[in-house]
């Protein structure tokens, strides 16, 4: 996939990871616009690379984003900071631009400190071949150009790379992401970077992705946990020299987060189904989504669609459990579009819907009359998720 | 094991399991004071046996309670009700006390109309074997007489019953219980009938039942799901004439439900570790407990629990998502006595730490200096619980 006109991106084998799979990319903003905004996990233990990602997006000018995967440069205390920022320095010095113009995103294993040596060489590799000049390290690191190649190193237990691209009137919108396991409330061990040769504002950037986020990446829930590390960045560079309006930046933002969200899903760890719960007849969008949540959260719900099972029922015990405005007597519930339960109970052939295709779509009205409405996007919890998690870090 | 003084105890197969196994019990108080108190479950979903017992326990007294597996009589609208009722009228009636002196335990699928023939058949059973009357229909079932019996039947993918008993001074106290699956904040799929002989008032047993369920019953959380069904009952016949302190009560009460709480855990679905969450320095018990919560229910920390995989990073991802005060670059966490992250970083030797025994403990300091403290008592998540769950319904 190509990238918007202003950016270049590049990625390397630097040599974190085991596997010998690619882990460093670096995306560069090219102008002539620097513009750019951020959104970052809710978890109030967040990783060294965030950290300062949201010190640099602050003033909404970034030049060039550092990726790696391998490792999360997450709870490696004052050691983990002072790594970060030198990488980012090391970039900044090749591209001849501010320190604080310069993003950093990791995602891995958690508490192992930077391989510094190893991120040194391929930020080298890497900026020399932006600059075209002759890497004072890592000489022999292969670079490779291209967003397809920046979508491949910043992958970690994904499966395939995850690109995105939506074209407006005169500019383009595309994006990189990775995330398969940790996606909750607030993104969870996602890394997400939409590229736009738009003119746009910071402000008119986080507007567009403030409201596409809430819509995308926050509707994903596979397994509750959420991550230190979550950033998602937005740039513009302006080289197309066209200035959408604030509507048509948010429509081509949004089709590329949704596309890179439904991509997620599709890839989570161990997944056999996409599970959709949307909540109806409760007083408050809020409390709907938060409904949904509660559902799309219960292991012996995930574990009823791993099964293709019709189990109505835990879907009520569920969803009673939730905070929202509920009449516990007047909960009806669909799979599919077959009603299986209405006044909370029952209907004849509940058991018999067929749940054996991959998409389940599980709607629960909680019969208050309310007008509250959201939906959450989550997975089956399958063999292969526990098989997947439980054997990471050693 | 046998049961306190004053009480007598029943059991059946009345033909509502498809295994063929017991599937109805009956606990009387013959007296003569027929003191009761009861906890039920939080959720806003609950079955019909659960309201008609929160009601019928409200004064206090209680001389009966009926118990049924197999079938949990939830989410089955108006009918559910009236099948509550009738199962402990038809009590009632051969036994010779009010039907509102009875209450009524069910545990099974949710969302299945009860068989009353069957269940009819069953009361008819136990209740002639109780008045040593010629039953007037089920002639043909047999009758087990004892605790062990009734805690047989009350099973479901329980893989063993569970009893406990705490001898007080010239007094006694004995529980059965089952449950191991939807055990959360507030019981869920749990069972239990506590039955002494000591003398005490409906306030005393709620005092010692209710402080018992807060270290007990409440700090189990298997899985993250609360049962429509849970039900926590404590009888005293008075029989030994003695009347113990509210301390000593307290002490036995605790001492009974405290093995009942060991043996679910242990026996909980699929599970292969026992893993106790432990927090501290957070401002108050509520948020440690709440802290100790949400690293219990954190999937990816307990397939790491599993693979016996001592990834801490999992625990402090999992723990800055709790609504606790702490401290984010003060976090401490140990694994069985041993300091894996101090600091919120890892220590040298954090991930030889040998996590291969069933029992693993999880201590979690917030960093915060507040004297805030609490556990929570879970499993590891693994293959045989996708496994059991998966295949449930149909």
């Amino acid at each position: 996939m190509s990238t918007p006109q202003g950016f270049s991106t590049y990625a390397t084998t630097a040599g974190i990871k085991a596997s010998g799979n690619p882990d460093m990319a670096l995306i560069i903003n090219n102008g002539p616009r620097y513009d750019a905004a951020a959104v970052f996990s809710r978890n109030k233990v967040v990783a060294s690379p965030l950290k300062l990602t949201r010190k640099h997006v602050a003033d909404g000018v970034l030049r060039a984003v550092l990726f790696n995967s391998g490792n999360a440069n997450a709870c490696n205390g004052a050691q983990g900071d002072v790594d970060a920022v030198a990488s980012v320095e090391a970039v900044a010095q090749q591209l001849g631009c501010a320190t604080t113009d310069v993003a950093a995103c990791s995602t891995g294993l958690i508490g192992d400190v930077l391989p510094m040596d190893t991120i040194h060489a391929g930020i080298d590799a890497m900026c020399a071949a932006a600059t075209a000049t002759t890497p004072t390290a890592g000489a022999q690191l292969h670079v490779n150009e291209g967003q397809d190649a920046a979508a491949q190193a910043i992958m970690t237990t994904d499966t395939v790379p995850k690109q995105a691209h939506s074209d407006g009137a005169g500019f383009r919108v595309s994006g990189i992401g990775k995330g398969v396991g940790m996606m909750a409330p607030s993104l969870a061990t996602m890394l997400v970077t939409v590229m736009t040769d738009a003119v746009a504002t910071p402000e008119a950037l986080s507007n567009a992705l403030n409201s596409a986020a809430f819509t995308t990446f926050n509707t994903l829930d596979i397994d509750g946990a959420t991550s230190t590390n979550d950033t998602v960045i937005v740039m513009a560079s302006g080289a197309s020299g066209v200035e959408p309006s604030q509507e048509e930046l948010n429509r081509t933002i949004h089709a590329v987060c949704a596309s890179l969200a439904d991509q997620m899903q599709a890839d989570a760890e161990g997944v056999t189904k996409r599970v959709r719960v949307e909540v109806t007849g409760t007083t408050t969008d809020d409390m709907a989504v938060e409904a949904a949540r509660t559902v799309a959260r219960d292991n012996l719900f995930k574990c009823a669609m791993f099964g293709s099972d019709p189990n109505w029922g835990r879907v009520l015990a569920a969803v009673g459990m939730a905070p929202a405005d509920m009449d516990p007597d007047n909960i009806s519930v669909s799979f599919n579009g077959h009603t299986v339960c209405r006044h909370t109970t029952g209907t004849p052939d509940a058991r018999a819907v067929d749940l054996s295709g991959t998409d389940i779509s599980v709607v629960i009205d909680l019969g208050t009359g309310g007008s509250g409405r959201g939906f959450v996007r989550t997975t089956d919890l399958s063999h292969s998720y526990v098989e997947i998690n439980s054997a990471y870090s050693t």
